[in-house]
């Protein structure tokens, strides 16, 4: 028989999202569809402004993480899932959606535009630039065959889910040090494979991760291949003071290689930091009055699912705030 | 039958809570238990760190707001039932926990001491304060007997259920007004009730509101008595200038004039702003090393559950950083 139950706000809904429009001027033009863009969807058209949302893929990271344990209403749910909520939250509003292309640039002015790989200028009156961050990958075999299947990027997302199992995290920063430290607490085995003859993260993080038992250090080497059918079963690692292949049987590989904020479609135009974060208040104001930035792509610290939608919904406040103030 | 489902993260867990200790020192001690200080809790726990809590009760304003329609992965739920999913969130950890008392003085210093209600005083290195704020009450009968029942504090998350509805405003400054812009677009009439002879609020939220044609006010009005059974069916108001009384039928009343931030706890330890609410940085940090603010208490704009749940993770985060670099 099929299951029924009675759970809030799970019942199909109608969908009804417009296509984006280039001859509408909308209030507020959100670029991204992660967790920062979605509830800042739903929050702008919870203000009644005319909002449209331009995005390549829907979800954003959490789309590519198996499971999310750390987003607060849900003890465990798939990334997917998490994803489809959102979507289907934002898909029971009027809003001018365009999913499938990228925008590639936006111009600045009293009506700001947006340009789009679909040869399309949106015009708005302000924008929440959501665009994420990818992370930095290895572009090895077998490395997005087996993303969230083992191969993971992020340790506080996904950590958890290694108890007991041997993993390998790549990358010999702070953020590799981190993943090491939490993985070590729960993992098996702990195996890090650092480009460089030397760890380059903080002191305290060294330290810290020199008290567990459980954690080898490979220096000098890196990563040729992942291998595993469904989900990841083996790496093979290479010494590069000696040039000999090493193939380690491990559940789980950690890149902490760094990431990339996706900021090329403002380049010039807003401040970035050091990072090349886009720099925004804590009201999520940029340097240019009307362009507001959430999650990410942000100098906010910590990159989560929880944060990066609070963020959202704080840049569409703010931008529905300028809307009114700037008539 | 009962109905059963399968949907993630919702079967029975085990709680796993345990009392907190004053004998223990902990790594961070929350104070709070609304959604800043429930993520907070499960960050904390998730980083491997000793955590404590203590709150006076589960859920801050959420529990009193009737149906949430705009928090993320839920298109609706009774804030009750999300509260519930919060806590049980949290009770799968062994965190030392303590409900039903109140925090009444913080000791800063770098082991920081928290007074109790309950006559203890327990210990941290670091301190994340999620105290909230309160709703500014009107103090008249019915208020609080149908508080989520037609009498609302939030216009953000209640508005939408008034559609077609009649609805008095309490207020006349700028939320009272934008609550009032809110509800004017959905429901048949607003009545604002404003105790003074003028608005307060500013010239543009004036100049929005007097486009609607559904939306009355009374100036001089107070409130004297919120009156229905189960629901709200009338409200009587008081004209200040000729001594009369006026029962007006309406369905809800929403009262817009304030709120206070819950610091008494931590006068004159960290720096407030001139509305009381403590100051933090994109980070969460308060003026004072060691001690963390996240949620409705603080500076930060906008009180919203997903706003309060993002910066809850946040403080976890800086607090656990906190506490590993300062060993």
């Amino acid at each position: 028989m099929e299951l029924t139950f009675n759970l809030p706000g799970l019942e199909t809904i109608e969908q009804r999202t417009v296509p984006l429009d280039s001859s509408t001027l909308y209030d507020v033009l959100i670029v991204g569809g992660g967790p920062a863009a979605l509830t800042a969807a739903v929050y702008c058209m919870r203000k009644g402004v005319k909002t449209g949302l331009i995005t390549l893929d829907i979800g954003g990271q959490v789309a590519e993480t198996s499971t999310v344990e750390n987003y607060m209403g849900y003890r465990h749910i798939e990334g997917i899932s998490l994803v489809q909520r959102f979507k289907e939250q934002v898909q029971q509003f009027e809003i001018g959606f365009l999913q499938g292309y990228k925008a590639t640039k936006v111009i600045d002015g009293n009506i700001k535009k947006v340009e789009c790989e679909d040869g399309n200028l949106y015009q708005s009156k302000s924008i929440i630039l959501t665009t994420g961050k990818r992370w930095r990958r290895l572009n090895v075999p077998g490395e997005s065959e087996l993303t969230g299947k083992g191969v993971a990027y992020c340790a506080i997302c996904d950590a958890p889910l290694f108890k007991d199992k041997d993993v390998i995290v790549v990358g010999g920063g702070n953020s590799a040090i981190e993943a090491a430290i939490d993985l070590a607490k729960l993992a098996t085995s702990v195996t890090m494979v650092q480009l460089l003859p030397a760890l380059t993260a903080d002191r305290v993080l060294v330290d810290e991760l020199s008290k567990f038992t459980n954690v080898t250090i490979l220096y000098e080497h890196d990563i040729k291949a992942i291998h595993g059918t469904s989900v990841v079963e083996a790496v093979t690692v290479h010494d590069r003071k000696n040039n000999k292949e090493n193939t380690l049987s491990v559940q789980g590989i950690f890149i902490e290689i760094g990431l990339v904020p996706n900021t090329e479609l403002v380049k010039n135009i807003v401040s970035l930091n050091e990072h090349g974060e886009i720099i925004i208040d804590c009201s999520c104001r940029t340097s240019r009055p009307g362009i507001f930035a959430a999650g990410d792509v942000t100098s906010i610290p910590y990159k989560q699912i929880i944060i990066a939608a609070g963020e959202g919904a704080k840049a569409a406040l703010s931008a529905c705030d300028y809307v009114l103030t700037n008539k």
